[in-house]
Parts: structure tokens; sequence; C-alpha cells
């Protein structure tokens, strides 16, 4: 019997995979990853409608930390927000689940490996890239991108084989995860639409300001108002903290991987303090060109995990570069949660470059003279004046 | 007798500079650069004090528009925002400054050029280099720079040359002009303090959410509401419009050309929204690589023209590229303007890749099957799958 | 019937198709494009055969001109060479070959177009993508991609049609261009051999040395010895010139667009003559900014040609850079070609920022003092050293 | 007495500087540092004019294998030269001399650093920039910037104080180092001359063709024909080896740190032959991003240590991201010496990505088929024909 793994969200489509591959006569072993969206509750509940499905085992694979500290991390030393707007909330997830499944798959020593994207978007890249390239030796199987069913024909053969659920269709579709949560609607689907108040899962239920101080350590969120825990758990208890703002609202269009614009509302209250927090102290304690070659490195190590390129060595050359430069990322940020919106109030570190010692921007400083100052000038600006000599008199 | 063009702004320093350099024999001729800061009223006033301090000539030249097509046009085509923070509003200013004054004094034969600049901060560099380059004939000279003098010993010279005016220092220095409106003060000279809400010169007065429609063609904001207008005229309305709301604000800390950091509050609301809403208009309109290169080439071109070395020819081949890129890039831009903040509704354009006809993300396309798409990831993913395989097998 | 318009080259891959096609009932038009490798009496040939095979028509388009212009001036502009080491002389030609045929099809109704490439290499990519792109309506037919039938096949059934001619395979097969002429061999299959003196189409002929002087216009060749040409006669002339000194001779390694390394010789001595000449020229008319910022974009501009991605208007927006900052890029350059090597022995330009008038190297200069110079030098260092204060303290 | 470090090489300018330094009063301790371009004779000839100039102490600190090691290994790691031309051979000496020296003062309590720089060149920025940043307590003195002599007023000033040497400068002046020799004469003060061929200190000796194999550790040159060895030891050992064929002479001309272009001559066989054959040997065995991200880096790192800014934290970012991406870079590269020139045959690595177990560039592949290759191909295109429909259409 050839044993298959799928990656099992409990939704429609992975269920109708399930069922029909173990009717296909697949020794069938569900995994779902859970990097941050699933409650304990929800774990349950995919565990018992996998098993309705037929599914040999079921098993939930907790991977917060190991999403964290493969690649959050990284995206928070980078300050990622692709097109200055998507934290990469979903992008960064398929990543670390994809990278689950197969290295489960291939320790239960399962020939093949199932999941439940179509043929038109990011996340079938993502997963058959990684899957193929961590284990070549196993086939994929893509019923949903093959067969192009309606929802629909899924309802009617689950139900044709005795599973009669009610699979109602939220109004907007949501995934969530500890970077963040996606929001589908039909005003996605246009270019010229907001998503509505009602379509984000959190709702503002806090007016009054709240003022909270993060504090880092080497560019890792090490305690919020002083109270220390591991990142993973901090980036969880932000979130909470400042969804009840409805902080980190937006709607981003950007390219897919296939090569189609794609547009996808979000909210990630915790990925756009965190990393707003940390460029702030970074602009206080990175040089000038720490803060320019980061920019240009960091930008695309998105886009290449954006696009499922995780696994090329250059995103492991930018890592290295990325946890170097942040030797000194460690001190106090002040932020003030505010309704739709925060401010950053200042930092305190003691790697702060600002430090007064050294003189104060606009005041006159013990560090050079007005001469000094003159034959700076007169010295920087030569290549520009040579240029414009030899080039207006001829 | 010397004739001498003095960079004039009506303010203690300028006006001891005034003084003394007429006492000393030269003849003064003071000009003023209005680059969308001052009132006609204001103007009035500022010649008044001029002529009071014995100057031989006043002239005041708008620049609004030159300062839009030189400089500001190419900040919006970049999407520039210094750190991703700050829109460069006074850094813009001065090199537009410093070119009108520089033409002025050559067209008028003079022989001396004076500004105000300390031997602090980021103006002195860009007022002497650009000087020195357009007019290597002309010295400079600046008694501020040179002299060292606190308040005190300014307004005393002044008095006792005839000039008892109440030279009271502002809480909060501000810098106004088309692109924003910086703020300083006490707490700007250390890390960890915000401005308070007075500091600012806009204060929230609208709290019912409005809905805008900025409309660019070839990235230019040509309209708001639908009305034509001039650019500059429509970031001015712009500007006006957010104020009320308060949007915009925010505190940079940045690197100064002298090597320190320096921090400065600002409030610059149309900046915020033109940038936000033209960024939008292009991920849209631009493909994957455009988005991408004009990121890091706008980054560059705000940091050199930051640092005064916009007539770098440089400068001149990053406004040539980001002009290319800008063919398509219009269409229309709805905007809410809330208290503090701002949304995005959406963007209409006929050059929208987003256009439904051509595939939706997300949804099985006719522009592909299945097949097409495996064998798409099967040979993106080529190289990493070989690396992997030559790499861990030995 | 159906009007089928193929690349044509003489060769026996494409003779199997004109003659296949024919068969398949399709009315085929032959047409082959010349950019700079082919003689009269090549194309004189490639007709007798095109006829032979049965085709409708033949026609050659010249298209050294529409080469030079679209391509080969932005790789001189650029200072392109491949992972620093092969100039793109046959990835150039194929795009500009695509578009000639597409335009062609165009104009002539055609219903399909037919190419010989096979599904394992680049051309295939640029052919494919540049047809899809600029006539989605035309359907492309790749018979040796989808047959992936054996060279004695293709004899054999040229033979069953009446087409008995020798089809002998040359021990290096080549292909001759404009911009240079590329060498595969059995050497080239591993990573390990070079290939044989007698691979090369070449010989050297020449062992005196001999100085030439090349005249850029705004970064083109505009004469050779000061004779005024056409820049791609220039081009010709010169790799007559230097191939007698068989100069230009290398192999490379490099990433093909299915994700596969591929390496292959090549002869190019005018691309590297006239790219280092260029660049030396730049060197002296150029400024250090101006330099820094053309490498990182014509090297991307390389990657992305040799990756069949000419369309992508951000082509466009890299050429207007380049077209921008070759302003002042004229003057000559002195060469001595020499046996396998060449040395450039300097330039004259009216634009050299050389010029002594303005400081020389190493000499005192009139331009500053050594005061300027201490000035300098403090406030350049400013930042690394404040940074170490406050990172060595603490 | 004030205890005073000079860095010393017994030349006019540094002698007069030490005469003078000790007639002023100061203890004058002098030291020359050895990154690879003294012999042992001369460096007892250097201790001797010391102590004849009247110094306290002299010391020569060895220092090969630290430049070697903090900057010469990264060098080759990123290919470096300097717009594409110059090995940065005297600016990367320069550093570590720096270093060595200001180490040196400040393990023995020196009070003052004297260097004999002139006001003009590249040379004093490294020096006064690294001297102040490592040890902002000791004062730099500068005799022959400050007081621009001539070389007859030293030669005279050195002879009334007893020193009569014959000081006669040689034709063209040259410096020696590890990673190369420079070259100036009168032929490089203007922009239009070659060097004639005895400038350079190493003459054609050798004519007849000598094949090598040099082997690499992660980057890093372990072997020359199987001969283990310290990579600094290789480097000579290639020097000595690739100098009797005359090869890796070029001229330079590059942007000075004062904003002047500056042009120099060079030999350096081991640094071209090391650079070529490393950046051949990555080109198999690095994917194509890490290619081109590295290209980028390495050329601002290059900039950036010429500019004396070695010690920017951000060169340590750099340094663990070529560090990183060395990993696979092993194996072994053959390379012909020839007069004048060499060429690189070919490599043997186990981490070679043209591996042929992964197929074959030009032939049809196992890993995917002719459908696969046409999926890949119209997806790829997919934006630029959407963006080709959306914008010709209207």
């Amino acid at each position: 019997m050839k044993k298959l793994v799928i990656a099992y969200s409990g939704g429609l489509d992975t269920s109708y995979c399930a069922v029909s591959l173990v009717k296909e006569g697949y020794e069938v072993h569900a995994v779902s990853v859970n990097t941050g969206g699933f409650s304990s509750e929800e774990i349950k509940n995919i565990e018992e409608k996998a098993y309705l499905m037929g599914v040999s085992t079921y098993k939930n694979i907790e991977a917060v930390g190991d999403f964290y500290h493969k690649v959050v991390k990284f995206l928070i030393f980078g300050n990622v927000l692709k097109n200055n707007t998507y934290p990469l909330s979903v992008s960064a997830e398929r990543i670390v689940q994809a990278i689950e499944i197969v290295t489960y798959a291939k320790k239960n020593g399962a020939s093949h490996i199932a999941h439940g994207s179509t043929g038109a978007g990011n996340d079938q890249v993502r997963f058959d890239m990684i899957f193929q390239t961590l284990a070549p030796e196993i086939e994929i199987i893509t019923p949903i991108r093959d067969q192009k069913l309606s929802r629909q024909n899924e309802i009617e053969y689950l139900k044709s084989h005795g599973i009669d659920w009610s699979w109602q269709q939220a109004k907007y579709s949501i995934n969530k995860g500890l970077w963040g949560t996606s929001v589908g609607g039909d005003e996605t689907l246009t270019s010229d639409k907001p998503l509505p108040e009602i379509a984000y899962p959190s709702q503002l239920i806090k007016t009054k300001e709240e003022k909270i101080v993060l504090t880092f350590e080497k560019g890792e969120l090490v305690a919020i108002n002083n109270t220390v825990d591991k990142p993973e758990a901090n980036i969880q208890k932000l979130t909470k903290k400042a969804a009840a703002f409805a902080i980190g609202r937006d709607i981003h269009v950007g390219d897919t991987i296939v090569g189609i614009k794609g547009r996808v509302g979000f909210e990630a209250p915790a990925a756009f303090i965190c990393i707003k927090a940390h460029h702030l102290l970074e602009k206080h304690t990175l040089t000038k060109w720490q803060l320019q070659h980061k920019e240009y490195l960091a930008s695309f190590y998105g886009m290449h995990l954006h696009e499922g390129l995780y696994l090329d060595p250059i995103m492991r050359d930018i890592e290295a570069f990325l946890a170097n430069s942040q030797a000194n990322v460690s001190g106090s940020v002040s932020v003030t949660l505010k309704p739709y919106h925060f401010t950053l109030n200042g930092i305190s570190s003691k790697h702060d470059l600002m430090d007064t010692a050294y003189g104060s921007y606009g005041e006159m400083n013990n560090g050079w003279t007005a001469n000094d100052a003159k034959g700076f000038i007169k010295i920087l600006g030569n290549q520009n004046k040579i240029y414009q000599q030899v080039n207006s008199i001829k």
C-alpha cells in the first residue's frame, strides 16, 4: 500500500483530497502544521474531521518556534515589508509548513505527498519546490490543481461518500498565523475597493491610548514592558494587545510567482509594530551604510522568500549578513498604541550613536571647528566641481 | 565696493550677518527663496526687516514651481522616504534654494555670497557645495559658522547698531515648505522623547472621515477630486486638506552629512499621502523588476540629495530612469482621510496589470493549465534541486 | 491553408522541420535573420536549401543595424560581460532574431511560427517568450522539442522525402554574429577541459603588435584610426583586425534559464576590446557614483537579456539610465593589439576629469590646504569614531 | 618627553620627519610594517637608516598573515577588482599597516603618531581615519603634509643635520606588497600614455607555457600543484611563478578619496590569477543569485576599503556574507601561464553544479519534458505578456 502524507487543514479542498486519495487506495496520513494560527480547539476539530475522512493517522506539528527562528527573525532583522506594505505573513508560513511536512513524510517513509493548492496561485509553487528539493524521490499529488472541480462538485463527492457536512463558505476567507492574518473577499478581486471594517477578524475594542515598551536584544524582541519571554511568545502577546486597537491593517497588491498581480487584505499588528520599532532602534545604532545595504538585501530576501526560493543558498548568505548586523541592535523602544495606528516615542540604548557626548546635531560641536567643516565640504565637493568645470567650459 | 548676496530669512542669525556685513563695507543684497513656506505677508515682513538691516536691495524669489520640477517630482516618482520615514522635506528645499541664490548672485555680478548656517549641520554642506560647484569664482562668507556667537551676543550686537527688536525664540523651531514642515525642540535633542501634540504647527480640526480621489498622469499629481491643477498647487491643496486631520507626523533620526545622528520631527501630510497613493498605483501598473530596481535607485537618490550631492551627474541618470518608468503610471487613487492617519481604498487605471481579463489570482486561469504550472515549478526549482543533490550526497 | 513562418538556418534541424511541416500541410515561409554572422554566399546557400525543402518563400532579413541599436549599443554603454566573462554574443542575437521573425510573421498574416530549438536550452525560452508576448494570437510549433528525434532519425526522414544531403556534423559547432562567435564541442560538455586552439574559427595570423585608435562619441564607437563609419560597421572592422591576433577568446560557464549550468567557448575580439576601451574612457569621464551604479544596473540588464526578458519595461528604464550616462563619454582610446591579448595605452578626451588643471593625484594641489584635508578626514571619519567609542567603552 | 611612533619606510620623506621630530624633542620610535613587500635585507637596511636618523627604537612588524586574514581573503572571496581593473594592492595594505601601527603605539603608550603622507592623496585619509578611530587620544603629526617642502629642502635639511645620503629618486616609484606592486612615473601623471616595459619591476623571463593547478578550500588558496601551504605563502609563490611571465600588468585610473582622478600602474600577477581562478570555481559551485549579489556587495566592499572605511561595521557584515558564501567553493582550477597572459582550462570540484548527472546544457534532459518546458516558458512570460496586452490595446 502506498504511503501518502497529506497537508490537511480541515477545509473542503483538503477534505475532498483526503477522501478521494483513501478511495484510490493510498494509506493516507494527515498532517497539519501550526505556525501560530490554530488554537488547541481548532486542532482538535481538524483532527476529528481528518479521521472522519478516513485517514490512517493525523498529526499536528507545532512549528511556531521553528517558524520564528527559520524565517520571522530574519524578516525583523531586515525590516521586511514587501513593496513597503506587506509583512509576508502567509508567504513566510508556507515555507516552514512545507519544510515540516516533507521532513515528516521522509521520516515516516512516505512515497507520496498531497496538497490542496490550485494551479493558479503562489502556494503550489512554494509547496512543490520545497518538496521536490528536499525529497526528489517523493511524488507530489495535487487533486485540486489537476481536477479543477467546483466547490459544488467536491461537496457532492463527499456527500456521496457519506460525509454530509455543512461546508458553508465564509464571506471572507482568512489565513491566520504568528506573523499576521490575510483576508480575502470579493473586494480583493478587483483593484478599486477597500475591505469593509467587518472583514477584519480583529475589531477595534480599545480606544484609550496605551504606552508599551519593547525591548530588543541583538535584534530580537526579548521583552514587552520588561517581562521577558521567548520572541515568538512576545509576538503573540503583542498581536493580542495591538489587535484590540485595530492596528496593522492594509491591502497589498503584489506580484505573484506566476506573473499576475494579486490583491490581499491583511491585519498584522505585531509585524508592523515590531518592524517599525526595530527599524527605529537600528536608525540609532547602525551606521549609514549598514542601514543602506540592509535595505537592499532585505528587500531581495523578502521577494525570494515570497517566491518560494527559501532553499537557495543565497538566503543563508543574506541571513549571515543580517544576523551579523544585529550585534548592537539592543535597547528599548517606547510605543504608544492608538485606535488604528501607533506612534514611536523614542528609544533607549547603550549603543545609541546619537549619544550626545559625541556632538549634537545643529549645535556647534567640540569634535570639529568651522575650518574643519570648510575643509570637509571643499574636498567632498571636489569631483562635482571638477566635473562642472571640465564640462561647462568646453 | 564688494557686492555680496546674502540668503536672508528675517531671523536673528541672518539679520546679524546682514548688519555686520554692511558694517564691514559690503554692498549687501538680501534674497529669500520661497519654496512654499512663506505667505505673502511673511515675505513682506522679511522685506521690511531686510531694509531695516541696511541692505541695498531685497528680492524674494518664488521657486515653488522650480522646487517641484527639479526635485519633488522625482521624490514622488521614487516614493522616496529616507530610511522609510522622512520625505526629505528640508533637505530637498535647501538644494533648490542654493541653486536659486547662486544663480541670482551670478546674474547680478556678486563677488561674495553669505549664508547663516552653523558649522554643525547639514545646511552648510548643501549651500557651500552648490555655491562652489556652480560659481567657483564667488567667495562664501559664513559669519555664524566662523564666529560661534551666542544668541545673546547677536542680540546685543544688533541693539548696539540700533536694531532693538524682540528676538523671542519659539519653543519649537519650524521650517516650512511645499514638501513638509520640520519641527525641532528640546525633545528632539535626545533619543527617547516624542514631540508633544502642541509642537506640531497643524492641529487636528477634522474628525469626520473624508474620501478624496487623487489623479496621477505619468506619475504626477494632476488632479484632486477631478479638479485639474498644477502638481505643485495640488500638493499645496492636499497639504491643507490633510493637515486638518493631523496626518503625516513623525520623528526621524538620521545620518547627517557630518557623520552624527540627528533627530527631527516633521509634519508632511501631502508628501505621505502622495507617495503612498503613487506607490499603490505603481504596484498595479509596473512590473516586478521595475518596482524592485526603483526602490534601490530611489533610496540612493534620496540619500545623495540629502547629502547635498544633487549636482552629481548620477542624479540626472537616475532621474532619466525614474522618468522613463512613469510612462504608464496614470490613473486615480481613492484615499480616505481620518484623524491622524489615512487609508488607501484602491485604484482605477487603464494600465492596471491586475486587469482580470488576463487571469485572477487564486482562481484557475485561462492562461495556463495544471500541467503548465507543474512544468513551470519543476524548472524554476531546478538549480536549487541540483544544489541540494550535489551538496548533500557528497 | 495555414500560413507558417519558420526560423530557418539551413541546418539539419530546421531543414527537418521545414520538410515535415510542408508535409503536414502548412504553407511554409522560411526566414533567416542576419545579425552579422552570414556572408552573402552563406545566405544564398541557405536560400537554395530552403527552396529544396519545399518552402513557399524564403526571406533573409538584414538586421545588423537593428541588432546594434536595440541591444549591442546598450551592452557597450553598460560594459556588460556576464559574470565578468561573456559578452552575451548569442543571447543578444536571439532576442533581435525573435523580434524580427515575429514582426515578419505578423506583417505577413501567419497563424503559426516554427523554430528548431530543443527543450533543453535557452533559445526556446527566448523565442517562445518574445513570440508569445508580441503576438499572443500566433501559435508556436517546435518539432525538435516535441519529437526528440536523433540526428539519424532526421537524416533518414529527409532522405525518405528525397533530400539526400550529406549532413556532416562539424567537430565544433559555432554560432557567429556581430558581437562574437560561440564555440561548442566535446570539451565544453565537461568542466575541466579547455578548447584546443583549432576549435576557434579565427587563428593567430599576426604576431607583430599593432596600435589602433578607437573614437567614441557619447559611448558609441564612431571611428577606428580616425576613419568614421557606422558603429556596427566599426565593430565588424575591429573584429577582423583583432581576430587576426586571436584576441578575445574564453570559455564561460553560466546559469541557463532552465537552471542548469552551461559551458560555452567563444571568440569575441571586438566585444572585448570595445568594452574595455569604452570602460577606460568612462573611468576618465564619469563620476564615482555613475561608475558604481552603472555596474549594478548593467549587470542586471545583461542577466535579464540573457534570460530572454528583453521586453520587460525595466529594460527600457535601464536603457534610459545608460543612455543618459553617456553624455560625456566621448574621446579616443589608444589600444595595442598583441598575440592573444591587448593593452590599453590611454585616452584623450575633452571631458577627462583627470584634467590636471584641477589637481594632480599625489602632488600637493592648489585646490585645498593641509588643513582642509585634515578637516575633511576628521569629519569623514566621524561616524566610525563615534561607533567605536560608543561600542567599546560599554 | 613626549613619546612618538613614526611609520618609517627608510625613504626621504619619513627620514626627514624622523630627524626633525627628534630635533623637536620627541622620543621617536620608528616602526615599519611588512605586508609582503620587504625582504629581510631591506628591513635590515631600513633599521640601519632609522637609527642613523636618531630614533630611540626601531621595530619591523611582520604582518603578511594579518594582511591576508583581515583583508586579502575577503578580496578573493569577493573577486574584487576596483572598476573591474585594480586589485587594490596598495589600498588594502595601508589599512593593515595603519592598524598595526596604531596598535603598536597604544601598546607602547605613545602620545603621538607621525606619518609621511602628503595632503594630496589617499594614504593620509587611510592613516588618519584609522588612527583617530582606534586611538582618539593619540595626536597625529604629519610634517610633510603641513610643511609642503620640496625634495631639495628635505635633502638639505638632512645634510645640515649630518645625514649626507644620496637620495636619488628612481624614475619609477614602486610600492610592493603581498597583493601586488604599484608603479608610478611620468606617464601615469597624464591620461594618454602607457608605462614602458622597463617600468615594471618584473620582466618577462619565461616564454614557454606552464600549466599549474590551484586548489581552493572554502574560497582560500590552500595548494599549488598539490603542495599545501598557508594561503599567504601560496600567493607569494604564485606571484613569483607568474611574474616571470609578466602576467597581471595594467594601469588603473580611479577616483581618489579626495575627489580627483588618479592613475597608477601595477603588476599583480597572483591577484589576477587567484581572483579569476576563484571566480571560475564559483561560477561552477554557486547559484545564480549568489553570484549576482556577491558582485554588488563585493564592489562596494572594495570601494569602501579603498576609501579607508575598513572600520565601518558594514564591512564586517559584508565579510559575514562573503565568508558564508564560500562554504562549497572548494576544488581545483587548472591554469596555463603564458607570456603576458594566462588561460583558465577548467575546474574540478565535488560541488560542481554542472554535474552532468543532473542534465547537460543543450541536450535533452531527463529532468523535464518538452511540455514542462512549454509550461515554464508560458508562465515565466506571463507578466510581460499582460503588460504588452494591457498597454498596447488602450
